[in-house]
């Protein structure tokens, strides 16, 4: 992992970031690699740059604050790097929730931050639990509607289970259109629909869904419903932008997060909690015999396992790529 | 509306509630019935008042303050009402807002809050956001698992804008076990698969997901996993009892719930911003012209114009029901 990091910070340096930032950066998506998430790890890093090269995400700048409400807080991102920004204002909530019990903080102004799961597992490992999430451009059709105008709108939340913790990391949308292409890709269908066709038909071909751009909310109306009150409250507590202002822009930029951290280590035994709970979910019979119960965050854990042993997973195209994004 | 919450009261009040607890007890739960959401409403009066003669439901207790973390408390509902003590939690943390920007109020040991969406539109209709969660009985398997062990969680998120919030009430399954009695009872497939049948696969016929009680997570996976961090985090921050330890108890009661409650009113201009998103999304092509695009809230208020209008909607076999428990 190292190599990796390494790799990336002379990428980042060679971009003006300061060395802290270039590590700091150069860690956080070589950990989303890590962890299994290579969407929003190495294979993200040279559309990063490329956004760092159009001036899009501005590399030096850091949040600012704007306003404080007590335990809630308003910063502007000013349109830094995303994934430093969203670190930033974790580790801000957290210290807002050793003062108040909980703290907000409410960014503006930033940029995608990457795997969401980041800050989640920042804050879980040190045993706050933390409720977050982020607006996007429109990239899902309202439940009855037709065309892209809620966000995804990742939502993270985390609890503190020693160094097992359950993190959620999801968006709203049924299917990445990420994971829709590879499927399309290898002409495989879904597991499950994820959209509608061009006719309005509930649809499992993600090509159908691809074409017609009607994702598939999570949970349909409610999927819809939640994606859209996340939305309204982002804006309106960092009194940044909603979906339909980030659409408005050229490309994806300047979204709006809130992060919720809560300190339930002053609180009693969470961990003997959590430990009952999930032996609860794994006893039980599974549908199948070879596919033990799941929850949220074993998966990472046992990728992050395999990849701190065996190397961080690489594919040979974007590591190349990478090579020559160093100037 | 006055003649029904004259009779819940009258009710309410043979069983010894005091005349201010009686008062506010029948006005929720009329006003459910108002809302549309009889469910909750008028139809759950009778279970409810059978709970409180068995003495699941403590008529007489109240909330009593177990801890305090500054913008965070730990209450104990001693198995009052639940909607008396949820509203009561709702208030408390209002208040706390008030006070340092937001607060989270955690409820241990009270019982079923009957509408969630009650407490959302209570807080937003004087300027304040609410994120409230209630955890339940086990009634849902978790993600690859063949029994309920998950509970349905009842997750509520309002965004205050004028009189007419947007308010989200949604539950942790796609369909609740009374929507699936109503479409198995009229021999009706459900809009979309809501479980699956007892051989694992996925299905949209009711009567077969009422025998397998393998009810479909909203989502799928996505849900799921929802469900469980909202059931561990209510535990946790209220130091109460999560889904599996509802489960071995005789009957639903003693859940944990989570009220937060931020105090958006002191920021600027929440209404302009939430009129901009929604006009954007209602201004999309709808898939069906005689359909508009649905965004949570709407139908509560137009449910509740027509009743404040028409009347209360009593199912006769109920209002029976409810003139019988006088006594």
């Amino acid at each position: 992992m190292a190599d990796v990091v390494r790799q990336l910070e002379a990428v980042l340096e060679s971009r003006g970031f300061s060395a802290p930032r270039a590590a700091t950066c150069a860690r956080l998506f070589a950990e989303a690699s890590v962890d299994g998430v290579s969407s929003h790890g190495l294979n993200r890093f040279p559309r990063f740059i490329g956004q760092v090269d159009r001036g899009i995400v501005r590399h030096d700048r850091e949040p600012a604050a704007v306003a404080s409400f007590a335990a809630w807080e308003r910063w502007d991102g000013q349109l830094g790097p995303g994934n430093l920004n969203a670190l930033a204002s974790t580790q801000r909530a957290m210290a807002l929730a050793q003062t108040h019990g909980l703290g907000l903080v409410a960014l503006a102004n930033t940029n995608h931050w990457m795997r969401g799961g980041s800050y989640g597992w920042h804050a879980a490992e040190r045993g706050m639990a933390l409720i977050a999430w982020t607006n996007t451009l429109p990239n899902m059709p309202p439940w009855g509607g037709t065309s892209p105008r809620l966000g995804n709108n990742p939502l993270v939340v985390a609890v503190p289970h020693g160094d097992a913790p359950v993190v959620l990391d999801m968006a709203m949308s049924q299917f990445s259109y990420g994971r829709m292409e590879t499927h399309a890709s290898r002409g495989e269908a879904l597991p499950q629909p994820g959209g509608f066709d061009s006719e309005g038909r509930l649809t499992s071909d993600p090509a159908a869904i691809l074409q017609s751009q009607r994702t598939l909310p999570m949970g349909s109306w409610k999927g819809a419903g939640l994606a859209l009150v996340l939305d309204l409250l982002a804006a309106m507590l960092s009194d940044g932008r909603a979906t339909v202002d980030i659409g408005a822009r050229p490309e994806e930029s300047g979204v709006s997060q809130v992060f919720i951290a809560i300190d339930v280590a002053r609180a009693n035994g969470p961990t003997r909690l959590v430990q009952r709970v999930l032996d609860d979910l794994m006893t039980d019979i599974p549908v199948d015999p070879t596919q033990p119960v799941r929850h949220p965050g074993e998966q990472v854990r046992r990728a992050r396992a395999e990849n701190l042993r065996e190397g961080v997973p690489v594919d040979v195209d974007v590591w190349r790529t990478i090579g020559e994004l160093l100037r």
